[in-house]
This record gives C-alpha cells, structure tokens and sequence, in this order.
C-alpha cells in the first residue's frame, strides 16, 4: 500500500516548528508536531545547532520521505534576513545531508494552498488544517501550526514525491539520478 | 609539543574559500587551502549540500581544533543577503555539528588583524599572508586567499583556543561545559 511521509518545517531564529504528516489512501494523518524552542539559548550558533539537531532527530525517528520547508523571502532588515537565512539553510540541509529531497514554500504559496487565498488569516489557515487533518484541538504553538500547514501543502502541490513502493522520483533524488556527472 | 590546527572558511553562494593552518611554536604552517566551485551546481540546495559535504570532509581529513568563518553583514539586497545567510549557515553548523568551536569574523576585522588597516586592499592582504605563511606564491583564488586570512586572523585574535595537551577550553566548547543545563 502506497503510503508518503512528509515533514514540513517553518525554521525561524527564535522557535521552530515541525509537523509530520502520513499520507495513506489520499488521506491526511498527523503523526506528530511541536515547537523547538530557540529564544532561551544564549548564541545564535547554539540555535543553528538546535535546528540541525533536532531536524535530524526528527528523521532519524520519523523516516520521512520529503521536506516542505516554509521560506519567507523578505523581512525587516538586512540583518534579520541573514540570520532567517542562516536558520533556513541549515534546517535545508539537515534534511539535504540524509538525502531528502526539499521543497521551499513562501508564506503565501502555503496559505493559498490551503484556503485558496493567499492572504488568509491564521485563524482561517488554522481551520482548515483542522478539518484536513481530522484533529479535535489545534496546537498553541503558531510555528507548529504554520509547519503542519507547509507539510499539507507540499502534498496538495503533488511535488518532490517519493512515493514508497512505486519508485517514483523527483526533486532531489531525481536530479542526482539525472546528473551524476555534476555531483562530486 | 602544543599544536593547533585551524580551518578557515569563506562561504559564498558561488564559491567557498578553505584555508587550513597550523599553529607550532607560535609559527603558521600553511596545511593545505583552496575554493569549492559552486557556480556551475544548478540549484541553490545543490550548493548547500556541497558546501555541508565539501566542509565536513575537510573536518574529517584534516581534523582541525577550532574554525574561522568571515561573515560579511552586508550586501547588494535582502535576497543576496537570504542567500548568503544560508550559506554561512550551513558552514557553521557543519563545523558545529562535529562539536566544533566556531567564530566569526568581519572581513574588515579580517584586514585589520592581518595589516593593521581595515580598509587593506586584497593585494596587501595577499602580501602580507605570504610573509607570515612561509609562502611562495599565493593561489589564484581569491576566496581561498580570503579563507587562509581568516584563519590566521584567529590565531591572531587568540579567541576560541583549543590547545590540544593543555585543555583550555573556549568558544563553543567551553559554553557547553559550562552550560549543559541549558543544552538539550
């Protein structure tokens, strides 16, 4: 029986959020989602190790077979956006480092995919999540929320699949598949 | 006979400068140095995964003590700025990753500590780096130039010292000796 795991991931400078859902019959599953808390470590580079840490945890324990990562691609000020780039790169590649392939969502990309309207409110997005994924209660955490909401997403996009037992590849496994020449 | 050897890094999106140095009786031996073409990777999670590779292997080979990063914290837009953020952090954390300590420099830090003028030319730097490295000729890239200068501006600095035989902890290190609480 086909079945897709998938981790989305809204990786920002003070919280992290994860949620991981499972895809069987084409329907939804939430297997898990929460919150790293990053604002309480006292150096940036601690917080990049939190990221990387626990994204690979989250691998190792869950086995997803893609990442839907939520990138915003603007910000306040120059020095913000590098340190979003900076959390945002490395959450990428504790995914890219255990060859997973990763598909980045701009915040809008995830609220029409969700609602159909691209500046939906949390609250909307919210909803709808809770209907998709078949929950009782929504988490408090808004950045588990928003990564429940780029996983769901990425499998309404239909993009990056592997799908287990059917071979079928695209994304980052393809594009190594294809150029092998390019890769050293 | 105290040693240290230092890893010096310059990320870029388009290219990534190493510079590997060690320290023996206060003198700089040139280890090895040179630049990681990512220019011709066709997609910006390519570079990231190679520059996680490409650092973890030089980690692993050469088995540095501590690391330098130069960090710009400037630049043209925030979109260059996003970009090269992901990169510094995906370098970092590759060295963070192996328990690493890490620290940043700015490239006018980095002029500074080599010349004694911040506002050095390239070329001067180069010079300057041929005297004190025991080098012949330099390379011709400039960002391996700029990821040997980085390292040497650590030793200089002094900061961040591991010293293998002496077990003077600083930096990353010695935060998680004297944190553990607060590291989970």
């Amino acid at each position: 029986m086909s079945e897709r795991i998938i981790l989305g991931i809204d990786p920002g400078t003070l919280f992290l959020g994860y949620g991981i859902i499972k895809i069987q019959n084409s329907k939804i599953e939430l297997v898990c989602l929460g919150e790293v808390r990053l604002n309480k470590l006292e150096t940036h580079q601690l917080k990049l190790k939190k990221i990387f840490e626990r994204i690979s945890q989250l691998i190792d324990e869950y086995k997803p077979d893609e990442c839907a990562v939520e990138c915003p691609f603007y910000g306040e000020n120059i020095q913000s956006m590098l340190k979003l780039g900076r959390a945002q790169g490395v959450a990428m590649v504790a995914c890219l480092s255990k060859e997973l392939p990763v598909e980045e969502y701009y915040p809008k990309k995830v609220k029409q995919s969700i609602t159909g309207n691209g500046n939906a409110s949390k609250e909307q997005v919210a909803q709808m999540l809770l209907k998709l994924c078949n929950m009782k209660t929504l988490p408090k955490s808004l950045d588990a929320t928003d990564a429940l909401a780029v996983a769901v997403c990425h499998y309404f996009q239909g993009s990056g699949s592997i799908e287990k037992g059917t071979k079928k590849y695209s994304g980052w496994g393809a594009f190594v598949n294809e150029n092998k020449d390019k890769i050293k």
